[in-house]
């Protein structure tokens, strides 16, 4: 047998692709699963340690029976002939596209034929982008949900990353502080094709006013801007903040909006969420918007899982709709307790009133450095603000999804730590 | 009340965004809705026949009660406090990446953690293609599945669509007709970076041989191209073809693999399917792609429902493997009488032994014109094979996807048509 010394020295093959340069800008790990690194590595340093996560917006109470026994009905029928079906419409059910046209949008003009059934918000994102192209302009709200920026960066709308001043070059960043009320001055914003706007917001939890969102859409008409708005909280506005953006008059001619059952049925891993794309948006050309969008899902994907498609007729039934506030209604009172305990701290307490997130203030501390001291502390994840973008610096968010005892227990050691 | 006149003359307000120009070359619409607009057309013009679908491949036989109960089992749990779960993973739970390595590659090299799970191989054709961006160059079996030229013409890897040569420009397609052995001249093509492969292929229904599959990883290694295989169907393979391109030695270094449950499984509907990236395959850089993909996982996708990976999970224990079997075995059933019918009424007749698609010579005739002459006057759906690429002019797919009576009595059909 003769040894292949030469093995030990030879290099790795690589192939002649060229590493994609979107790519190579990225910074880091997306935000969320670098803290589950953190974690993760938190748990191996004190493994008797009752860690409490109220970091990712993760729910954690279980779905409403109402609807896992609808997807239940739906997986066992797969296995007879009457009820088998395959390939389903790549834009969704029709019976479930009409039914959250109704929930809704009634009274608001949206169709069933502008809604487009997805597997979430996130990967409805990604494929929004995929729609656009690289040529685009875009804006978000900073702090705003990572994955506006980062698929942005990866679809090649962005430049460089600066590292000075915490930005990728090219991105038009909205600053939403408590001195401009979480809004950004549309009057020092300049011009970009698309404008991400969330809210309720991910993560400062402000829901933005019929008056602010209707200054929004006279900017982006102004404009020319196309609005993606998601609205993936809005079920937990409390007060007349809209609950859509197609509440605002002229909107159908501007935006798009983009939801998700996660936040509200527990649907995180069942994975179902919609798009909403109206007749009237056009690109500069007059083609519309929604019938290139109809083209990407028909070529990139090939619609939802019917069994989750299931849960989300029965989210969408009046018993499911009652359970859902249920659901939804249980972690706002997580929100109180945490607005709460931060409030007798004496902390500036932001967010909770209409989402699941509240916002807390760290005047002149770094967020990673406040997050490292809470988890080393109390053993609670939170999520540090600048990980949503510069704008989110000395500031954390607090997740109210957790179960009750977590959250009071979380609140408990919280006090402990700055009493 | 003043009217407002003005209103009349008015024209549509368009915002100022630039259509996608990468979206504006596509032609018409994607093959398959395309193809579901003639058959629902065609049942309108005929309210009282009895359509038979044998064009696109969707599988008609129910799942496997083994699998199912496994998703209604997982669907009941999400309603308990022991059972919930929210986000999973979102490279896929970690014992189904474990089953599936263990399934599919054991032996092979390829582990768990280079498993990424997904809602289907669509969905990860497009994330593949947006995480090798724009400026990479493609090849396909000419004709392919239509998913992998156009998904290249969205991300903008592509020129115009040459309506002479019924190409896009910029992309390398290699024939595969009965004259080669379906399997292309790689002394005749040119160096891409990507080359699309599938096996069994779909249309022709024909296996890359163990030499073929060698000699294309030759070409890869030898060109520094990334192979994408498409390994969908290897389930049908009859023969010793193998079922992955990572029997292939030094496969590992050049190729990634997307497969799926869809047509093992019937799980069409509910979305399962996987891509597997070895930690061998590298860019030019050295950068591992598995690491870039598993950001893009991270950035753009969630993971596929937890209730569809209960199913994948069921699917690849023993009793599911067998139950697969049975439901493929079924199919090829439904193929052989397909490949009888055809050719007994001697035809030229190709696929069909390893892959549930049959692939219909009809020498010097267009495949649209084929495929209307046989919906007009049988009332069968097929596919032309034009649809898949110029190299598919003069045949028809048929599917072997139905239920037998159907298959059956579109046979005696063809028989009726062309005795």
């Amino acid at each position: 047998m003769i040894l292949n010394f030469g093995m030990c020295f030879m290099k790795a093959y690589k192939t002649k692709v060229s590493h994609n340069e979107n790519m190579k800008k990225l910074q880091a790990g997306y935000l969320f699963p670098e803290i589950a690194r953190r974690r993760t590595a938190h748990m191996l340093k004190y493994p008797d340690a009752q860690v409490i996560s109220l970091g990712i917006g993760d729910t954690t109470e279980p779905i409403p029976e109402v609807i896992t026994s609808s997807m239940a009905k739906r997986s066992y029928a797969l296995s007879t002939v009457e009820g088998y079906s395959g390939y389903g419409a790549e834009q969704g059910e029709k019976q479930l596209r009409a039914a959250i046209a109704k929930t809704y949008y009634e009274n608001l003009g949206i169709e069933e034929d502008d809604v487009f059934v997805s597997d979430g918000a996130k990967s409805d994102i990604s494929r929004l982008q995929v729609l656009f192209g690289s040529k685009v302009t875009m804006a978000v709200q900073d702090p705003s949900y990572p994955a506006y920026v980062d698929s942005s960066v990866i679809l090649g709308q962005t430049g460089q990353f600066q590292k000075d001043v915490e930005k990728y070059g090219n991105i038009e960043y909205m600053k939403c502080t408590p001195e401009n009320g979480f809004f950004p001055d549309l009057s020092a914003t300049c011009r970009t094709d698309i404008i991400f706007f969330c809210s309720p917001n991910n993560p400062t939890g402000y829901a933005a006013s019929r008056e602010q969102l209707t200054r929004l859409v006279e900017f982006a008409k102004e404009n020319g801007s196309i609005i993606v708005y998601d609205s993936a909280y809005a079920m937990y506005v409390s007060d007349d903040s809209p609950r859509s953006i197609f509440e605002i008059p002229g909107a159908k001619e501007v935006a798009i909006e983009v939801s998700s059952f996660s936040k509200y049925a527990g649907f995180t891993g069942v994975r179902l969420g919609w798009t909403a794309i109206p007749k009237e948006l056009l690109y500069s050309d007059g083609f519309p918007v929604a019938k290139d969008f109809n083209r990407i899902v028909c070529t990139c994907f090939n619609g939802a899982s019917n069994i989750a498609q299931a849960g989300g007729l029965a989210c969408v039934s009046p018993e499911g709709i009652k359970a859902m506030h249920e659901v939804v209604g249980f972690y706002k009172e997580n929100s109180d307790i945490i607005v709460e305990t931060f409030n007798s701290l004496g902390f500036k307490v932001y967010g909770g009133k209409n989402a699941p997130y509240v916002w807390i203030h760290f005047p002149g501390q770094s967020s990673w450095d406040v997050f490292s001291e809470i988890l080393e502390k109390t053993h609670v994840v939170t999520t540090p603000g600048s990980g949503f973008g510069p704008g989110g610096e000395g500031f954390i968010r607090v997740s109210a999804f957790g179960h009750r005892e977590n959250v009071l227990e979380a609140c408990r050691r919280f006090k402990q730590l700055y009493k």
